[in-house]
């Protein structure tokens, strides 16, 4: 088993190696691929109540976990061809959407950054 | 910064109780906001032909190592809501994959599995 | 205004040739721009209840006007490259979808056709 | 055959009404679901060249034709549901795109409008 992030890309490398299938494998046909996977993972959410959707029977439970594998196994590859470090990534952009959405302003509320800026300045007779 | 799957997931755990986001954050919702960011991912390589995508500027590839992080910040929130390890899950689905796409058949095809059997069976005189 | 189908198309033919796009057109980005175009639709709705996403304000209406019409767009221009009639296609569909899904066995459940066949033949005593 | 926009609008709420699917055609459902079918067509693009998705087999053609209805039917949908004119909007915004890319500056490029107009700017010696 492949433990880490670094573990996993390295056995992605080999998998398309041994497939010759680097011809495919550009960053824009995997990011096309990973829509597709993230799409097939949505699909399953699709006609469930939001409910639902946090209590999966088993079986369902098995599949989405499949499509979230399909999902990160496009990702690390994307993130490998464009030397990319994913966690590292992860941590900044974390940190850009602390700032992006202070914990004060973005309390229970799903406006996005830019409508929350808009309702604060409101709230302050900034400009409407 | 969080070095690990597992920082990263109790780090994002913070984040969302800090804003009293967990509301919004049925996996139904998160699999919607994985897809929209994936196609934003895709959005810098729609019109770029696939030599572009290997070569990206250095702002642009920020733009998309950006994107890169929100796809695995979400699919790190669906995972631990799911309680899904997304490592193992992800080693499991490699080891499909392995099966579904032997490396003699698969070689230089970018075909799925089924056409790929349907192809071998008639090489081999199977049923058409 | 263009009043039909066949009118848009045109227009987008026009619009494409007066901007040098044609290179850019190929089914396959055309079929990418379509996803990310369904996508930002989509992102209007992710946060919303469904209760909510059926009595949009007016500005985010006019908002979700505008990708509903980029969909189309995009759609109609696939459609035109590959020489398919949108509106012959989708009574096509529909009537698969009927045989698929027939009124008496769907009525009321989200379930898909597989899932229905199997719950039918769990009924009439038929292979598990 | 329903010959128009509006007699397939008809026809999809007859076919969801005998079904009793209202109840999960909320908009935010039906944009998924969308967005799920056309992944589902960009999956059969994902992995040919530009050049073999301009020229597709007439098997590939007809599996692409059944995806471009569904993304039609899932549209008209969400519109009807909205309460959207699909052809006006798509009229409007194509008038709306008409003024964001105008032809001599968009000519050759697919650059977005806020890049064509730095672009143009710094030609004009405009804030770079």
């Amino acid at each position: 088993m492949n433990t880490t992030i670094e573990s996993l890309t390295q056995a992605l490398r080999r998998f398309a190696a041994e497939r010759d299938w680097e011809q495919f494998h550009s960053p824009k046909n995997l990011a096309a691929a990973l829509t597709v996977e993230a799409a097939e993972l949505l699909e399953h959410f699709q006609w469930l109540t939001e409910e639902q959707s946090r209590n999966l029977p088993a079986d369902k439970r098995a599949a989405v976990s499949q499509e979230i594998a399909d999902v990160l196994l496009y990702l690390l590859q994307i993130a490998d061809k464009l030397q990319i470090d994913v966690i590292a990534a992860a941590n900044e952009k974390l940190a850009l959407n602390g700032a992006k959405y202070p914990a004060a302003q973005a309390r229970g509320s799903s406006a996005k950054s830019d409508e929350l800026r808009r309702a604060q300045e409101e709230v302050n007779g900034g400009p409407s």
